[in-house]
């Protein structure tokens, strides 16, 4: 059995405003009916694969959970890392988990953000690299090119070897200018790097040994000193901060001389960037790609989504434009500027808009709300809780609360009176008063929240108990 | 005195998404903290003025008497058509409403929807046709062009006549294709048509007689059977169905010839699509007009306005283009499409968009109410009492209601039973019960209204009372 490992920790914003820092692309659902994160890890429920193991951050932990539950993936380990170091010690930490319970398991790594349509074809590949990887060798997994990408690396190959069943790694490229992308895409002799491996661990770790053993050492104190917190594995802080930030091909793979690639010529994205997004969501004849409720008149070659269903985006007379749009942010330009989309984040950071970096969806362990409508002395939310959770006991200092259930049963504590209330019924929460909020039932419990008071920040939360361990 | 004449009824579609057909752009705040209407009565506050003939449709009364409440100006007369009748009508009728009280009185008619920023110097443009308009003339106002412009009709100039003050009229030009009009606008002889007019009343109706007398006919029959409602004055249904929808431009201006003209050399514009609002607005050094909050990051000649607080709007590399960014709607296109946007929300009313027609804030004789969140039986709504106002005694046959107030003082009837709510507070409106929600303060009321039923449409309303007359 081959033991996935996923790698969710990023938080890219090329994506943005539908990618945020606060909930990341792997998260989202770009193309699709299930995140990019979901669909990773269901290419891995097969009978050749083990229980995946999950590298992400604190912030996405029960993202993650919620998520591999929504999509039936009952067991699962998931590694928090205590920041984010790249994917060099993020696959170390995996690996040396997975060796744990068996220390030649084979691993395979791979990005929880990627597009891999064909789900049989790429088991089929990783079927492929497998003599290989159990041989000994590191096994990558390189894309045949379909255009002269400037946006990803390549990995020049040398000979097919017959024996291993792959061909042989001559360098990696990093992602090169137009004029080499044009000449090495078409040659036959170049693929594109998608940063999937596989490999035997105890492998893994002898090249860590070999070359990076600062990166080796510290992880491994970080796994040593993991603490068990909820279901999830906390690697250890101290130890994680001293490793190195810096990318598993950078390691390992531009050093290690027992590398090889299978060619997989199915299709493959990383999803970069928008214009990416444009490219694999099939533009119709026009050339346009468009989700969500869109009226596209008269235009060709663009990308308009609306993400919110009661949110119509028009689109008149576009020529290659991209256009994003959310209640909250709205992106437009023209889809050779993609690439600049971070920038334009770090813009929208400096000037302090919180859309930046926040989500209108705030997800926690027990569900989720979201700002309906705010005053100078009032907010609205809406909050979804999940059956059977449980939000902490807490109190405010500046606010009172009323509570309407419009879905599901709610259980509420106030002070010393526990009551239920079920859909049109409502409570009270006084300024100052201990009081808890479950979902006792096994439908989501949806209510509307009206806080008044003279300060109204999240910040303002006296935790008695939680059953997150949050402070 | 001269009596202005503010016509306000119109419902243009190219400045969609902000003027929609529930609330056209003149209510809008398009340039400046007021509304073009209320900018439109401003101009006519002056010793010179009478107090304004506002001509209007049903669906706006309270919009326009609101706005001017809050523009300080206190004493109008509002005149409902029972539909729309093009300008000839209109004009007519608030012409023969003003000869009630003086049969030789001097009116000046305006659009509501234009923009003129010298406010002096229009009032002295005004002055200048005064001695024309009372002996006799019907006074047009003709606006020198300051580019070939294709989207006016013009008014070929003949000699200026000494006597009158005003220069003779030649002929009506209809809007021009871009040839004539870069041959037109620059040869001293022709202005822009701004439909502005100023006539003695009993002129108008001497030029109605003659060159349109069915018009005259029906309108008269309108204004003589006209109804008092609430301060508003009705024109009579029956009368004003049969009158021919007709311009003023086609029944007067072309036809008569006691007609002049008296040049204006200020700046004007009509606002009519988003291109004109962007070349009004100050194009900053790249060409941008931006409003809102808007981050413009290496655009230049574009349009960007995010008409919500909470709503960033990023443009980036953009070129020409416009985007207009609202919660519920955004529109994308270059500004050479500006003319087309009346088209697109055609198509989106063909696919049954309610953003076609509806505004989110609908406004309503006691104030306004927005949807903040919906669900398949709940909905949540933000609703805006105005001092003194007072909804109507009703009860639902499918839902029940949560209040709860968030800013001022609610007056809650219930069945038998008067609340008094203050901020903080809240109440429950059962399903079948009558009730009624007033403001008694002296400051706005703002609550939270939390709907659950099976049924969540505005018709499943029974009215028992209220005070708007409404049905």
């Amino acid at each position: 059995m081959i033991t996935p490992i996923l790698l969710c920790g990023g938080s890219g914003t090329r994506l943005w405003p539908l990618s945020r820092k606060r909930f990341p692309k792997q998260f989202a659902q770009i193309a699709g009916d299930s995140s990019l994160f979901q669909q990773s890890a269901q290419r891995f429920q097969a009978a050749a694969f083990a229980d995946p193991i999950i590298v992400t951050g604190d912030m996405f932990r029960f993202i993650a959970t919620r998520q591999l539950a929504e999509a039936g993936i009952a067991h699962a380990a998931v590694l928090i890392e205590p920041d984010a170091r790249n994917t060099a010690p993020a696959i170390l930490a995996g690996a040396l988990h997975a060796a744990k319970s068996n220390p030649t398991a084979l691993v395979l790594v791979a990005p929880s953000d990627h597009l891999v349509p064909d789900v049989e074809g790429f088991r089929a590949a990783v079927e492929m690299g497998r003599p290989a990887a159990e041989a000994g060798q590191i096994v990558t997994f390189g894309i045949r090119p379909e255009r002269p990408e400037t946006g990803y690396g390549y990995i020049k190959i040398r000979s097919f070897d017959d024996a291993l069943g792959a061909a042989l790694v001559d360098r990696f490229i990093e992602k090169p200018d137009v004029e080499v992308a044009e000449q090495i895409s078409s040659d036959g002799e170049h693929l594109w790097n998608a940063g999937i491996f596989l490999f035997r661990v105890d492998i893994l770790r002898d090249a860590f040994a070999h070359h990076a053993p600062e990166v080796l050492e510290c992880t491994q104190g970080a796994l040593d000193t993991a603490e068990e917190d909820l279901g999830f594995l906390r690697l250890g802080t101290e130890a994680w901060k001293t490793c190195p930030d810096v990318s598993i091909d950078y390691a390992i793979m531009e050093r290690a001389d027992n590398l090889c690639v299978v060619p997989y010529d199915g299709a493959w994205s990383d999803l970069g960037e928008w214009n990416s997004v444009w490219r694999e969501l099939h533009p119709n004849a026009d050339g346009n790609s468009t989700s969500g409720p869109v009226e596209a008149i008269d235009c060709s070659g663009s990308l308009l989504r609306s993400e919110s269903e009661g949110q119509v985006l028009v689109g008149l007379g576009l020529k290659d434009i991209m256009a994003v749009a959310m209640p909250d942010a709205v992106l437009v330009a023209p889809r050779d500027r993609a690439q600049d989309v971070g920038k334009a984040v770090a813009a929208l950071k400096k000037a302090e808009y919180p859309q930046a970096t926040d989500f209108p969806r705030d997800n926690r362990p027990w569900g989720w709300f979201e700002a309906l409508a705010h005053g100078s002395r009032f907010q609205v939310k809406r909050v979804y809780v999940h059956p059977g959770a449980s939000l902490s006991l807490q109190s405010h200092h500046h606010r009172a609360e009323h509570w309407i259930v419009v879905e599901g049963t709610a259980k509420v504590t106030v002070d010393d009176e526990i009551t239920l209330l079920s859909e049109n019924e409502s409570v009270y929460i006084p300024l100052g008063s201990v009081h808890r909020l479950e979902n006792p039932g096994l439908l989501p419990l949806i209510l509307i929240e009206v806080q008044t008071g003279s300060y109204l920040g999240e910040d303002d939360i006296v935790r008695y108990e939680d059953a997150y361990r949050r402070k």
